[in-house]
């Protein structure tokens, strides 16, 4: 376990519109707006896209991840964080569990979700802090590194 | 995607009863705190009460939901945002997925959910934000607008 | 419901490593950096251990823990609340929903999991707060009390 310690900066309440594509909107929106970590949280509906949960085999390096589709709308409760990647990019790594009837799928949002009628956001920029997104040759994933 | 931008208030953590409704009781504190704009997260567990998990039908707009009734004690986490409606009371949407052995719900506490045993929850105030819940003639819905 | 008012401090951004166990690693680091309260959000990999999701019987008080086993590897998205035991030492309450292909389990990450992969954290440090988990003889668990 490896830490770095920084302070709140800017607050961001978002209303994404019906369509809007996640992870990469908040993605270019931070961007724009320079913050390079940050937390998210996610409240709304997601009517498509894909979900990783999980890999296919759990000893297996580097994984072959599940792909889960969203089929229909479902409600959606995310938390993410945002670090930049080794070209400074910010980059949202967001969980969420989305949920449908009975039916409710927990993973990753990396592959792309696509918001139903409307979702809210809030982003908190963190400052001061030392972490960044970088390859890793064992897994073939991005990891966060502090 | 639009967005409003705003600094951290006061912070409170609150003690939920056996009992207590979501996401009334935590409404009701915002307004008592003159907490207009918020995120709330929610740990704790929920004993009855409704879950709107997605529209029945994801193409017909205004949807219709699909409520889930609670049946028994389950394990809560949630996240959710506080913004005021037309009138300037603070409203909760706040998602959560829901546990009990191999049953899982996750959607929307508005119906209204009970706590059961204890909950846990942090407001954080949201302060200098341009946000509110307006009507939306066509989903009926009160919609987030920033 | 009751209620105590703080302020935020530090934030730390945190890497677990393979094998880390929740949320015991948590807590260890919470009182190296002598965080009496705080907030955690979680967003990872999850390769084993147990969660307990709700009781065996709502209705029964002190409940019988439902204890539900991790078997593979689980993406995960969790969110908690800290506060000091009656000893001063930090205990961490954390909920998590967890997901590997239609499996989905959502409760109390209490009895350690341990994080597979990698897995990020963020800790909020609240200052000023009067909160704390005391022992409760009716239902035999530790309980915030503000």
């Amino acid at each position: 376990m490896k830490a770095t310690e920084g302070k709140i900066g800017r607050v961001f309440v978002v209303r994404l519109e019906d369509g809007d594509v996640l992870p990469d909107c908040l993605e270019k929106f931070a961007k724009e707006k320079s913050i390079q970590c940050g937390h998210v949280i996610l409240v709304g509906g997601i009517g498509g896209g894909e979900v990783v949960a999980g890999p296919r085999r759990s000893d297996e390096i580097p994984p072959d991840p599940v792909y889960m589709p969203v089929k229909g709308a479902y409600e959606v409760v995310g938390v993410g964080v945002i670090a930049p990647d080794k070209d400074g990019n910010p980059v949202l790594h967001i969980h969420a569990s989305l949920g449908r009837g009975e039916n409710v799928l927990t993973g990753c949002l990396r592959p792309g979700v696509t918001t139903w009628l409307v979702a809210e956001a809030i982003i908190y920029e963190i400052t001061g802090v030392n972490a960044q997104r970088l390859p890793d040759d064992k897994s073939g994933f991005d990891l966060l590194e502090v």
